[in-house]
């Protein structure tokens, strides 16, 4: 059953012209003939034919070949585009009418892509203008490779190589060549180019329903660029297969379409037909490259991979491949201000690949394993005692946080928590006890190593930004300033990368109070010891209130208040729990 | 019922890793780390972390939104893309391995997109960084305005804006400018600008078949970039209507999301999410346009229209706009060697279109319209009993060219030419019958506009190349060597522009060999007259050969030989009848 394509279009009847305004509104380098709906043309905004010093280049054909014609408007490619309807050969007057409006005493170039229509509408305009006493060449391109050689006239179509001729005929205009120099440039590109493509759609014209001629499984090898059917249609195959076939099609030595052999430098380009995304059009370069290479015994110079010349929505590929050598190259490496012909394609690759970076060049720790010191001083045996007190109660909380959070999310908060602590409680033999901010930094990393999850990161994120802050702040020993600094600092990186704040309901509600508190009490005072045990009532209150709290990040947003309101926070909980825990370790080491 | 959607992909699995091979064989600049496929990180290859003297601008996230973010690295925007897989944040590994790669003394700036996985992976490897002794900045870009202002964290999206966001910093960098002052600025960025996004269609996970959640005649607006739901479903409508509910949304001034108000100045940027092509999107950029100006009350400095943040093949757009001022113009405008930052989209807008130019600036030809002289001279006279006597043959013959059409095309031949000839019969008095040259091209705008298909034209191209060979090579009046000239010329332009030759079973199987008798006996110093009449022999004797030659051009191609063997070419029967009349009349003329 086939619906019509959805679309952002209003008029079926009028998407050409439409496309040109939304042109000339992105690009200030362009304009347009005023003559919609019959004339479409669209020219360089810099070029007036009195004055114009250059060969103007210009090409066009049916619309629904976005961005053909148009965007190669610009210095250094197309000096006019006339584009026709959809899939529709622009008719005599237009094309007449852009000659006339950017033509100067040096002549024009027309391109032609070998389809009839084209041919003769061109081919009128082209003799029309002699009559008026323009100078005027024609260069006809035909660089299909899909079908034999053939008999008659109905033979090689212009595909998405034109893009390619436009551009060297462009840069050769741009270099101030006379008209028969240009025109025999293009000629000559036109002579070195083979385009095959392939399509995995057929494509919807505007206002139409989309025909389902394909089916699926099925692709379309050899296709035109206006909807027509193909030379075959396959079983659809890996883009590896098909990008082979397609290669051994243009580059066969029995047709002989383009004059390529073993040991030649080649430019490549794969051209997506509308329907296919940036990523799927650079897989299927990403193999051509290397077969080219391997297969076909060719240097690639450039690679130019993009939808250039397409067939409306329709999905595929085709493929080009041009002769390279100096000259070529210094015409398609010329610079242009034509919106769509791609940039930073040009110049000698690098090695595409480069080592992944061990350790940082600004790092200021050595790469020693850490490891416990011989001998604890005094800050280093309370650090060891707050630890590991810390760590056991989480312990021993672990069922009521799953249980908790058995309401109120999925179910493993203690799991998780708990798995960090052992974790901690398994490597503190090796922590660096005597150096505070290491020591932190080593917490990070051994729940970074465990514990999983988003709890895991806010943690390792926590321990982390807590090592750095008492890195830069502290030297020899940690002043109890400096600890509560340091948690502050920890709380502002959860809060920024974590998004949350006070009353979010998460664990920085019971953080927040208790890096409050023992702020407070230590400006006014208090001696360190007592400040943390206040603190720490702090965190237990602040986590307590979490039963009163909507939740505003995690899985309990989705959560009612009804169930909210019968539990605490566990993550809250938690984290009151040991640090609630490692302040009564300190408080009975100094009482001690 | 679904099927999987055709595509250019081999192992949905390594869709990532071939992307980024596809990338760096497009783009020299680019090359990435030796880590696949955990470490996927695309970065400058110009930039070396050891000797680096900017700040480095790193962003990236799942990937799926190609080219973003590894498109816009390059020397004025991002110097590194961290690529996760699809739709997935990049593990803290791949983050840290990236800024190690690039960031020199004067640190990295990491522009993260509002989600929770991307905030705390790249939040940690922000802080792994800082511990190792890097200089780190984060910000973090939340634009989307489709849902109301959030209680929580999972609030604004972050969206296409920030790309804008990174043009900006990554402008600042290349400037020189301090780690504070860069990330200041991206900062500022990120807070004047507001993004909303409309799909017609859901996107398809490689390997998955895809969901066909939407229906046919529905659309989703303010959705995310990674196949989410959107805010809501709606039938589908204009996109003219969508472009205005989009516009407003971001410019609401009850939820207040830019802080741009009417009279301002502002950028546009139209992003396609990957299943729409270039038409589409300029027509939506048309559309808005003029809504910013004349609803809004805002004058747009610049328009970005592409596919820039994509949603793998999804179908539609999303709007971002951002605040305008000359600072963030200057960022904007700014160079860069990124691949898919839009070009040629800078500058002041000249009128977007131009009048049509009504007659060439080369033209040689008086406008006045053309008249028969009060008298004739010699040449005249022959003239025009030659063209009365030509155009006569070809009415008389009609229904035989008709019948010998039935059998070989599509029965019109008689019907059309014949036109021809009355329309020359009507407008002969008008004709500047004392020069040859002008009336030769009178007779092609007789045949221009009287006889249309394409023999229409290719009469016409056969009269106007005349007219122009004549024009060029004859002043007085035409000898009989230029008549053979300029028979040539014609015939020329015909096979040229037709694309057929001798042997097509064409109007040139009458008129080549009358060409080349032509010249042969006036070379050899026959009396022009008997020239012509021996040549007229020779185009009725080679039309009617055209029965033994099998069709290489027109509908003919599809009839069998058998049937074809049954008559002449109808086209060249008609050509060698009015030649044949002409040269009657002549030597009648000359014989009286």
């Amino acid at each position: 059953m086939a619906f019509p394509t959805k679309k952002l279009i209003d008029d079926p009847n009028d998407v050409v012209t439409e496309f040109i305004e939304g042109l000339v509104e992105t690009y200030p380098g362009l304009q347009y003939l005023d003559g919609f709906p019959q004339v479409k043309v669209v020219l360089r905004a810099d070029v007036s034919a009195a004055t114009y010093d250059k060969v103007a280049v210009i090409s066009g054909g049916g619309s629904g070949h976005e961005p053909a014609h148009a965007g190669f408007v610009g210095e250094g490619m197309l000096t006019a585009a006339i584009c026709g309807d959809i899939f529709s050969s622009p008719p005599v007057d237009s094309i007449l009418a852009g000659i006339r409006a950017v033509t100067g005493p040096k002549g024009c170039l027309l391109i032609v892509k070998n389809y009839t229509g084209d041919r003769l509408n061109f081919g009128l305009a082209a003799e029309l203008a002699k009559s008026e006493g323009y100078k005027v060449e024609t260069v006809i391109v035909g660089d299909d490779c899909a079908l034999p050689p053939p008999r008659g006239i109905a033979g090689r179509r212009g595909l998405a190589g034109t893009i390619l001729v436009h551009k060297v005929a462009g840069a050769a205009a741009a270099g101030g060549l006379s008209l028969n120099d240009v025109a025999a440039e293009a000629k000559h590109a036109s002579e070195i180019v083979g385009t095959m493509g392939v399509a995995l759609s057929v494509c919807t014209i505007p206002g139409q329903v989309a025909s389902d001629r394909l089916g699926p499984g099925k692709m379309e090898l050899g296709l035109g660029i206006h909807g027509e059917p193909g030379a075959a249609v396959v079983d659809i195959q890996p883009v590896n297969v098909v990008v082979s076939h397609v290669l051994q099609q243009i580059l066969s030595t029995e047709t002989n379409f383009v004059p390529i052999t073993r040991g030649e430098r080649v430019v490549l380009m794969v051209n997506g037909l509308g329907g296919s995304p940036t990523m799927e059009l650079m897989i299927t370069a990403g193999k051509a490259v290397p077969k080219l290479q391997l297969e076909h015994g060719l240097a690639v110079d450039r690679v130019y991979t993009g939808s250039f010349m397409t067939s409306l929505d329709m999905a595929g590929f085709s493929i080009s491949i041009m002769k390279a050598d100096p000259a070529i190259l210094q015409r398609l490496d010329a610079p242009t201000k034509a919106p769509y012909w791609p940039v930073a394609a040009d110049g000698n690759h690098p090695p595409a690949k480069i080592p992944v970076p061990i350790s940082g060049s600004r790092s200021a720790k050595t790469d020693e394993p850490q490891s416990k010191p011989q001998q604890l001083n005094e800050q280093g045996q309370i650090l060891e005692i707050a630890i590991e007190a810390a760590a056991n109660a989480i312990i021993n909380l672990k069922d009521n946080l799953n249980e908790w959070d058995g309401k109120v999310g999925d179910g493993d908060c203690g799991s998780t928590m708990s798995r960090g602590a052992k974790a901690i409680l398994e490597d503190i033999k090796n922590y660096p006890l005597n150096d505070a901010a290491d020591t932190l930094g080593e917490i990070g990393s051994s729940i970074g190593r465990s514990m999983g999850g988003t709890s895991g990161i806010i943690y390792t994120i926590f321990f982390k930004a807590a090592h750095s802050h008492l890195k830069a702040s502290s030297h020899s020993g940690v002043t109890s300033k400096q600890w509560a600094e340091a948690l502050k600092a920890s709380i502002a990186a959860v809060s920024k990368y974590g998004g949350a704040s006070a009353g979010y309901r998460t664990l920085l509600d019971a953080l927040i109070p208790a890096s409050l508190v023992l702020e407070e009490k230590l400006n006014s005072g208090d001696d360190p010891c007592t400040a943390f045990i206040l603190s720490s009532e702090a965190a237990l209150a602040g986590a307590q209130s979490t039963v009163d709290m909507q939740a505003q990040a995690g899985r309990s947003t989705y959560i009612s208040g009804e169930i909210l309101s019968t539990v605490p926070d566990p993550g809250a909980m938690a984290a009151a729990t040991w640090f609630r825990a490692a302040a009564l370790a300190v408080k009975a080491k100094y009482e001690s």
